[in-house]
């Protein structure tokens, strides 16, 4: 399974993705699924993949053979909106080729995309790309998006994370969240990698993995959950 | 939708569920999903539904109707065990009953029940009865059940229960879980049915309902609310 996370802030953007696949529990594996094109000064999207595997990889080489053609592409697309075009048909196209090939066996072929980034010149923006390729975009409203296994990590999502939380408290609440769903679903792992994007600085800010035993996600994973215990017994007993 | 929780302690059990029914969001009802069986100094029994109301309220209402029959029914059940296949009988007979006459419809007939009691001279158990009727039991080693919503409510159940926790402690984390699955799904919602049931005590506890602006359900939100905010922002920032 995946689980990412894009959040939309006022000072810029948080994106962050485990790295576990598994088709069946007999069969798990590592893959990143985050994508940074970065051109420093110039633009930087972050797309993070969730779904079947082969699709997104082809969405993704796709997309990279885009570059190297003489067409609309993510380094030539002049806004964030027409960049989630982009990424929309190539997954529509990878869904036209390769679909009628693995529905007959009845092999989900299901994919999404987060896309976050800045042009510049223009505002930082946030989509949530569906399986189908049309996409919406987080507001002041609804400020971060989630993929995949989002249930269990969400509740402190919504506590916590408005547009105006700082980016070091949203890219914090992120991890925690990733640490309440790894709990409860074993199909999510790390590494987790994490990105931070300051608004108008059009470079990749604070990008990091956080893998097994990394000292400071183990931390905030013991700090919480012992916090959580404190704080927990000393909620009044029901009478 | 329903989100219930059942749980089983070496003092006995606790179970709660809530009270929001929905046939898509503009059909809303209020209906009482924990039914008790109880004849004090003999046994008590409580049963969680959840899934199609139709056929959650026919599967109460045939057991009922068998306890007026001279045939196996709640009331002289020998054991938790064989309660729970009279149980996970009449979902049958209501399936087999109702099914064909919704299916084709694309109704889904969906339901499931989680049954905990004792009966007097054995101990006390707890059970999910699936859909088909089929069951598990709870143990030691996985004390709790959770049906319907379960996903947002689960992470703070996995940190805290045990089955050596205390039954206060314990109804306190379920009315926690049930105010993080308030907050994060709308079709979730009060009143709250909380039962208590003291192992050997062959008679029904604590038996509240938490509704709107319950005092005790209110101070325990807020407070736990007010909490993980604080303890969050004394986690370290990422750098």
């Amino acid at each position: 399974m995946t689980y990412c996370v894009g959040v939309l802030l006022d000072s810029g953007l948080v994106l962050a993705s485990d790295s576990r696949t598994n088709a069946g529990v007999d069969h798990i594996g590592t893959f990143r699924k985050m994508t940074v094109f970065e051109r420093p000064g110039d633009r930087v999207l972050v797309m993070l993949s969730s779904g079947n595997l082969s699709v997104t990889q082809s969405v993704v080489n796709l997309l990279e053979q885009w570059t190297n053609e003489s067409r609309d592409n993510l380094w030539n697309a002049p806004s964030m909106y027409q960049a989630t075009c982009l990424v929309g048909e190539a997954l529509r196209e990878v869904q036209k080729r390769d679909g009628p090939y693995l529905m007959p066996h009845n092999i989900d072929t299901t994919a999404g995309f987060i896309l976050g980034g800045q042009i510049a010149g223009q505002k930082h923006q946030l989509f949530n790309i569906y399986a189908q390729g049309n996409f919406i975009e987080a507001t002041q409203d609804t400020p971060f998006f989630q993929n995949g296994e989002l249930k269990y990590g969400k509740p402190i999502l919504d506590r916590i994370i408005t547009s105006s939380t700082s980016m070091a408290e949203a890219a914090k609440c992120v991890l925690v969240s990733f640490d309440s769903t790894m709990r409860s679903n074993i199909s999510i792992g790390l590494p987790i990698d994490l990105l931070c994007y300051e608004r108008d600085s059009l470079k990749v800010g604070m990008h990091r993995r956080f893998g097994v035993n990394d000292p400071y996600f183990d931390i905030i994973c013991r700090q919480w959950d012992v916090g959580l215990k404190r704080l927990f017994s000393e909620l009044p007993d029901p009478t």
